[in-house]
């Protein structure tokens, strides 16, 4: 199991390594300049910030650690304010204050953290926000004291944090985003997958067993992830936004975009879910009624995971097409002939009971034409939002032969 | 916005009631024992530990306790013995010989982190464990000093994680295992709305506009939130673990088997996504070919949502029923029956095309009787896991009316 764990992801083992190396790191710090750390406690500070900030992805490193050190900073002063309003009152008068300044502080940030946009970027600083308040406001130590264990603890945690953050970025770091990015992408591939293989399964099954049709293929059950993947592409588009420019991803790379698509494409999965059950009832029909509606619908399955392709180059790449998709218009006139099909009645004749598995295909085949022209449009939109290199730049490019003086003739020719 | 977080679950607003009172009732027992915490930071640990450990529910504050102590334990006595060994080996031997056993335990416990299993329900232990772990090994203390420290660490963290665990426990406890219950319990319902309210909008609608079908009415939109609730029903499963026997649940109550019926239930709501579409394309059928399926097609909606309240009243009362579903059997009755008025082929001589969306949602409706059968029998299996009382002995009792001497009859007679 532990090899499992390595080789499914192997940045998990190269994480694991830098979190032992900034740990390291601190106590080199340490080791080497003692006089830094003078109230011998504060090396505590470094390593529960390195240990709590450095988390896999550089979005969410990045993330805590300035939650970490704004959070501190704004309750440190606000603490601190708190405690010289309370000392105004007598030493009765000021535990009694303070308490309440606690109760009705804590209480509040408590209560903000139910928010869901708070949650979602801040609540990590607002749990260190209740944390510092509480220990500036509860401690014992006279007022200069506090002040300077209070910089000074800033000071290790933002030593803290920046080892954290450095590691994170500088040793493979992982982004975030891009794994977002490749999460979408593998997404469409799933889909696409399953739509290109399902034409041919369907209706070349000529009535065998039950467990021979798409169970022995796997990518007809791997777009079930998609099913239930919409928390974790939240969490990864909250956690990409704090991260700075890095490959193709700007600082203001449209994240929420991601979130549409991915929407359209679990729309799509849906569908496809509902389309699954009849790859293992495709006896049910009769070959000879299923082949009547045969050719319009492998082209509009087909033509649709193909159209998903498309989409998904230009997620790979990272270009964006002036050319509309042309499987999507395959898929939509595959749909329109699969219609005009219908219209001449195939089945006249045939039971109804028989027909119903088949005809309940073709339907749900129709509206994953839709479905699938939706995740293309989506797809185009984030390219224009994240202006994407428009692909003629890059692709269409060819380079004309020239002869030089020795005779060589270079051809150079790039087409995707 | 902030009136409305707390009109959604007023426990909200008690839970930051909770968290200030545990904050103070800290800084009472600091007020009144100062000779406790002879070393001045050590309140910091408690505060640490109530802020950190007092989560919204029981569950998630007994894992959480639970962990931090026993994390903070194993920890602190692995560290000293790490420190012991390292000791052996002079003075510059021992800062290297430290470091590399913090490079390599915190490395292989961060490892750990990514194994599912442990992070579901330990992964604050770990953290904890890192923390302390490279606390105590990189500390500059002697080890007399230390072990003093450790002990009252260790002993102010069991004090606030007690405070945590009573203040959840004690004042309005929220049960994330009820919590999970009731959603699961929701989400049938939701579910049972749409189909007892699908064959009358879907058979009725007479080819009014398209925002006349479903769009009005909320209940036909409801459903969508099951399709995804995996993650969170996977997350209160795990909290609910460390519960306590309250109110109807034990200890080892079966919350696996509620990961069951939440996935049979979202079977079903993928085939009610996929039903839905025609709510809105009810036109696309004309009445009179519509009509001839209205009544099976009907009895099947209808049935089945009956069939789902039934398994709800299980839940609701936490009783088990010696007799099967009768609505089950009926909404099978209907399918059969639909199945035979298929057989007689309706729909002879209609365009293909006007009957398939009929056709589709009949379809639909046949595999959504499997899917609440599904649905009722995982029910009835959770009934019997968890040992839930026998409905007989709750409701079906009657007593026979009584005449006593001054001639006034009691009729008692209770039945659900």
């Amino acid at each position: 199991m532990v090899i499992s764990l390595g080789k499914d992801d192997p940045r998990r083992v190269i994480h694991s390594f830098k979190v032992g190396l900034a740990l390291i790191l601190i106590s080199i710090l340490q080791y080497f300049r003692p006089s830094f750390y003078a109230f011998g406690d504060n090396i505590m500070w470094a390593v529960l910030t390195v240990v709590l900030v450095l988390e896999f992805s550089v979005g969410a490193t990045l993330g805590k650690g300035l939650n970490r050190v704004l959070a501190t900073g704004l309750a440190g002063a606000f603490g601190v304010s708190i405690r010289r309003i309370a000392s105004f009152s007598g030493d009765k008068g000021k535990a009694v204050l303070t308490s309440m300044f606690v109760f009705f502080i804590a209480g509040t940030v408590t209560f903000m953290r139910f928010s869901p946009r708070l949650k979602a970027s801040y609540d990590y600083g607002l749990i260190i926000f209740i944390l510092t308040f509480c220990l500036v406001s509860l401690s014992d130590n006279t007022e200069n004291e506090l002040l300077e264990v209070a910089q000074e603890r800033l000071l290790t945690i933002i030593i803290g944090s920046c080892i954290a953050i450095v590691v994170s970025i500088c040793i493979c770091p992982v982004w975030i985003g891009q794994d977002l990015h490749n999460q979408i992408a593998g997404n469409i591939q799933k889909l696409a997958d399953f739509l290109e293989g399902f034409g041919d399964e369907y209706f070349n099954n000529l009535g065998n067993t039950e467990e021979a049709a798409g169970d022995n293929k796997p990518f007809f059950h791997r777009y079930e992830s998609v099913l239930s993947s919409k928390g974790s592409e939240e969490t990864m588009a909250v956690l990409a936004r704090w991260e700075p420019c890095h490959g193709g991803f700007r600082f203001h790379h449209p994240w929420k975009q991601y979130l549409k698509v991915g929407n359209q494409i679990r729309l799509c999965a849906y569908k496809i879910k509902a389309l699954s059950v009849f790859l293992l009832r495709s006896e049910q029909t009769p070959y000879e009624l299923r082949n009547r509606i045969q050719e319009p619908c492998t082209n509009i399955s087909m033509e649709s995971g193909m159209a998903l392709k498309e989409s998904l180059l230009i997620l790979k790449h990272m270009t964006k097409s002036s050319m509309p998709n042309p499987h999507v218009a395959n898929a939509k006139n595959a749909a329109e002939s699969l219609k005009s099909v219908l219209r001449t009645n195939p089945w006249e004749g045939a039971d109804h009971l028989e027909i119903i598995p088949a005809a309940t295909v073709a339907s749900l085949l129709i509206d994953i034409v839709i479905c699938v022209e939706n995740i293309c449009e989506a797809v185009d939109e984030l390219a224009t939002l994240a202006n994407f290199v428009p692909s003629e730049l890059l692709h269409r490019g060819t380079v004309q032969p020239i002869s030089n003086s020795d005779g060589l003739v270079h051809v150079i020719s790039v087409a995707e």
